[in-house]
């Protein structure tokens, strides 16, 4: 990645701002894109902003407030319940976003190539893939090959964390000094994480299994609570 | 078509709009689906809107304007003035709106399954392939690929005009009633089409190949104009 020039999609949480820090740590020239599209987490992008903030990278939040009403059948999105358990879960189901990985990594592709940039870079991992489509890698070669036709300028995508635990991630986030009170996961976007919902529970079990306390959770009881939960749902 | 639930994505182009009413004529259940990205010609939407209140198609015009900076770099968005000649001539490649095409076909896709439709149509055509990569076969090939894939829904991608020449799909829309006044293709989206933008010679010679005149010129000294311009472009 030295030298070379970089859209990072970039959330808010913990994967893809560990992501930002490794292309940083890699020496690529980096740009962040980030999308209001209606989440009921958007506290994220604020997370996403002080880390660009911290490396000194630009960064654009994208308003596609305007297609919430198009994609409102979904839990982050619409009146559905958060529902609460392990990401593997079948009503996990319910927190897939139509198409949204394709409509960020196409608008970054775009900007790519209005910016001459070569390559844009998503945070997928191997725990997304159970319940997320737009995770797999069958997705990923189809977004390559679309990016190879749908412009003359031919846009790489980079996904290293593609066939890596959610817990390496957070291994290495943790090595590149990723501070992680400056992330966020929970899909129910409230002041403190609820600590049950899928995303909440996957990022305990990551930190439990680097034998880390997620700095999100002040009050110990609340992470002894989280990571009991988290365990049961295994 | 019969009983298939489209999205139709119009632009309040003439290929569009004859494909709009194409869909209604073949039965099929239509919502459409326009996009403001910040075009200059941006009254097409105007346009768009009254074949669809005519039609009593449900609408919908999705604000893009956030990402019109991230596609700056076009003469239909940005500070570069509209180049004047035919469609197939070099200087037209200023006009490629980078990833347009598959910005609008995923957004479309997501509001398919959103609502639990089963297609969405574009009215990419022949004239299109040389200059937008975006219109090509590959790039319809790449797109339904990725339409498997991203979504537990599979979207199909209906493009019926792919193969066909704008001659031919205006000839389509006279004999399906569309009243060309309602349509509008010039880039430069001023009062009156400049007539000679890419888009509007090729309009103009596809109402000379039908023998007919395009109504969106009131006078008939500025008609001529517009076809001694577009002739000598061929």
């Amino acid at each position: 990645m030295k030298d070379s020039k970089v859209i990072c999609v970039l959330s808010g949480g913990m994967d893809s701002t560990a992501l930002l820090y490794d292309l940083k740590d890699r020496g690529a020239e980096i740009k962040a894109i980030s999308f209001d599209y209606g989440q009921k987490h958007k506290k994220e992008l604020h997370y996403a902003s002080k880390n660009c903030g911290k490396l000194k990278v630009e960064h654009t939040i994208v308003d596609l407030s305007a297609i919430t009403q198009l994609i409102s059948n979904s839990a982050l999105t619409g009146d559905i319940d958060v529902p609460e358990g392990h990401y593997e879960d079948e009503s996990m189901k319910q927190t897939v976003v139509p198409s949204r990985n394709s409509i960020m990594a196409i608008i970054a592709n775009a900007y790519a190539i209005n910016i001459g940039y070569s390559d844009i870079a998503l945070a997928v991992h191997a725990g997304d893939h159970a319940i997320y489509p737009d995770c797999r890698e069958e997705f990923l070669i189809a977004l390559q090959d679309l990016f190879n036709v749908n412009n003359y300028e031919k846009i790489n995508v980079y996904a290293p964390y593609f066939d890596i635990s959610k817990a390496d991630i957070l291994k290495r986030g943790l090595e590149l000094g990723v501070d992680y009170r400056n992330t966020w996961s929970c899909y129910n976007g409230e002041e403190k994480p609820c600590g049950k919902c899928g995303t909440c529970t996957e990022r305990t079990l990551a930190f439990v299994e680097n034998n880390a306390q997620d700095p999100l959770y002040e009050h110990p009881e609340d992470w002894f609570k989280a990571v009991e939960y988290a365990k049961e749902q295994e």
